[in-house]
């Protein structure tokens, strides 16, 4: 039995939980007494199977498994975790911790969605040592890698640290508090927000559309890569933070907002946000929207993954724990095993042309790694590069597929290298993709001769490989069968 | 002489409106009185010119001509856009409008970049009607889109319509405010956010940049793709906004936020701020901060460009107009000329294997478009797949570099077409990408015959094509050279 988990309360926060913890490998037991808990949990699972497995190079562990429980005892008996998404009412929290300390393993991790709550305040109704800590997700969960871990102030170390190597091993990023405080942090600037857009909107200067629009088409498109201060760094220039906080420092004492006093939600403001609302976005359904978003974070968090940057580059760190190190070179060699991103695909939800030659790339990449021509080779001042590409589109292939790549070397003797990709989709044959490459020097960018234990590995696989049947197509002119 | 503007204060917000105009084809005349103002301006413009053109999918206007000019007379006589971004001082202000106004044509608009002043405070020191409008942009202007423009309560119908047309023109995304309000809309949040921030800092919750992974771990994803509203719409779920509003208004009220009074700024939380800016982000540059910031955006705005959402699909509208629709069906058709951008290249600078692919996609798709295999042709259940490609990498190509793709139509008789392109970059031959292409039925996905107009046209065209020599390297198998 594989690792286990406990989901309490299950709704769109939960789910996301479940699904983290479900595509992560992880067996889940929920429980929820809403009667319609079992079709919103697999609507969020649909979503999260669509988009989260693309984000990695490498395949995921296979699905845990998923088991509606009809008591707390039977969802937390034998659980490693223990998340809390119930409702934000202190009583009702307390009255479900109660019931999960009766029954949880001496070591699970109890942990709680709360976005408000302290651990001091969690913890107050529970007759027990500081057992409960906070990890406070965002919405969508199985995308969006920020946890607020806010541990007691009694809870202890290794049980903290246990936390955040879990919450890492499912994708997160725990952000480890340092004082436990109402609202964390990040809600607390979003509340701030919140209530000046209240204000915006009752005073009729924007809404709810503009709002959004001052956002997203300006600083929200700074925030989702560097934060505040990072920005605010880079606006001080040479002069740095201090310039800037000079500068701009004495404005915060004009009076420029209205944060000092709460909006009052009359019928008829939330009439307006309501209806303001409807005119922005109900072109849309609710399920049509959360697949929207879900595109844009996915294309959003591969680029920055690209670019090895925040929450791009904690991306990353996964890829490298799950990577595969156990390579067979007597037969075609698995350089990639992954599943189609959602920012792979064109409009109809197949893959697209030119991303059948960047999973052959990745493949190749991942070849040289193998020979040794890795990045400390590359910074040496030698590479391989690509000369010639022949593919063949055989079958088309959707969104969340898995595929597979098989290579096999058909020559690698000298400056050049003749490989072969065969892209497979379980049994079904996707593509082919047959590259010539030439070693070169980075400084003259000619060619040139491989290193000896390059030379030495390529010529080991070649041999191994010059045994196997040469692969259909290889070898064949464009437009020849 | 083509289109003129005049920028008047060369910081870093008045360099990034002169890249702007410059790189759409605008001449531009710059006052500024600071001696390093050339260096700096030119600092900004080089970071530009890598990041802005290759935002879009069509090659820009020809850059405009720049001139530094000794007197704000020289600077805006004769411009049609004014864009003054000088300090935050209203007598400042006061006396460069005055200067302005002797000179300035009598049509051409005078904006301010001011971020907190409203157009009557800017207006009120000036002996004409309400001339200035604030346009207000954000960091960096040359990549972010978004303008806050607000128009004095008297300015002119005809002249608010101009200036909405040129920022969109010069790819801004021009947001017209219904009422002046100091800050505008997008400063306003700030302001809160950076305020309860120093309240963090200061009480020791968190440091800068634990503040800044509680932005772009979390609610910054969400913030760069929809806004505050749209994101609580979809956590109000089936239920909506009204449902949300229940849910989290009554939080407003709780003492969450220290939002109502200001953390006076002592040298020592200064200290403290600058302190932890620097053990956060100080191994980098404040030069190679900024790069990385520009990588990312690219990064995020295209992959929001290939959702068609938001700022992405902003992106699209230049395209559209600065799209070239004359060709010549007798030579080969140019099919793609575009800057390439920051995200298609690989850490040495060099644009990656599988975006060439990308690129001769593209160029294909263009391809499809001439001969009436477009969007409606698809929606109706026929398109052309992809079968083969051949692809000969002949020399390298960097970020930013001008690239042009030529397709000659090598036969294109019942389902199967057969396509050469050669890519350029000047004189140099990139590479080159042969593909067959097979008709299809989208619905049965096998092999179908085109419709009658789109054979009619390929007809013509590989007629023609027919008379032209056959490209070196055509039908050539992989390897044989």
């Amino acid at each position: 039995m594989g690792k286990q988990s406990a989901i309490i309360g299950g709704g769109v926060i939960g789910a996301g939980w479940a699904a983290r913890f479900l595509l992560m490998g992880w067996d889940v037991k929920i429980f929820d007494m809403d009667p319609e808990a079992h079709r919103k949990i697999n609507e969020v699972l649909e979503n999260a199977r669509r988009s989260l497995p693309g984000l990695y190079n490498v395949k995921l562990p296979d699905e845990g498994s998923i088991n509606f429980c009809d008591t707390i005892e039977n969802a937390v008996r034998g659980a490693e975790w223990i998340q809390e998404s119930v409702p934000e009412r202190l009583p009702l929290k307390h009255k479900v911790y109660h019931e999960i300390l009766k029954f949880a393993d001496k070591n699970a991790i109890i942990a709680s969605s709360t976005s408000g709550y302290k651990p001091s305040e969690l913890n107050g109704g529970i007759q027990s040592q500081s057992r409960v800590v906070v990890a406070h997700p965002f919405n969508p969960v199985y995308l969006l890698p920020l946890i607020e871990l806010v541990p007691a102030v009694d809870a202890s170390k290794p049980m903290i640290s246990r936390a955040q190597k879990i919450l890492s091993e499912i994708g997160m990023y725990p952000l480890l508090l340092r004082k436990e405080i109402d609202a964390h942090i990040a809600d607390r600037f979003l509340e701030a927000v919140w209530r000046e857009a209240l204000w915006l909107i009752k005073d009729d200067i924007a809404t709810t559309e503009e709002i959004d629009d001052a956002i997203r088409f300006g600083f929200g498109l700074r925030w989702a890569q560097m934060g505040l201060f990072e920005t605010y760094r880079i606006a001080g220039g040479e002069a740095g933070m201090r310039h800037f906080i000079e500068q701009f420092g004495p404005c915060l004492s004009w009076p420029w907002t209205k944060l000092m006093d709460v909006p009052e939600l009359t019928p008829d403001l939330i009439d307006k946000i309501a209806g303001q609302s409807d005119a922005q976005s109900d072109k849309f359904s609710i399920r049509e929207l959360e697949r929207i978003r879900d595109n844009n974070l996915v294309g959003i968090l591969r680029s920055l993954k690209d670019q090895n940057w925040g929450a791009g580059a904690h991306l990353r760190n996964l890829d490298r724990l799950l990577s595969n190190n156990d390579y067979n070179f007597q037969a075609p060699i698995e350089t990639l095993s992954r599943a189609i991103p959602l920012d792979w695909v064109d409009y109809n939800g197949h893959m697209n042309e030119a991303r059948y030659l960047q999973a052959f790339g990745d493949a190749t990449d991942k070849f040289m790694e193998l020979i040794g021509c890795d990045s400390s080779y590359i910074n040496s001042g030698s590479s391989y590069f690509t000369a010639e590409t022949h593919i063949r589109h055989l079958d088309e292939v959707k969104a969340g597929s898995l595929i597979r790549i098989f290579t096999q070397c058909l020559s690698g003797k000298g400056k050049k290298l003749h490989l072969f990709h065969t892209m497979m989709s379980n049994e079904r044959v996707l593509a082919t993709g047959e590259h010539i490459l030439i070693h070169v020097s980075l400084e003259t960018r000619r060619s040139s001769m491989p290193s000896k234990s390059v030379a030495a590995v390529l010529s080991q696989i070649s041999i191994a490989h010059s045994k196997l049947p040469i692969p259909m197509g290889a070898g064949a002119g464009i437009g020849k069968r």
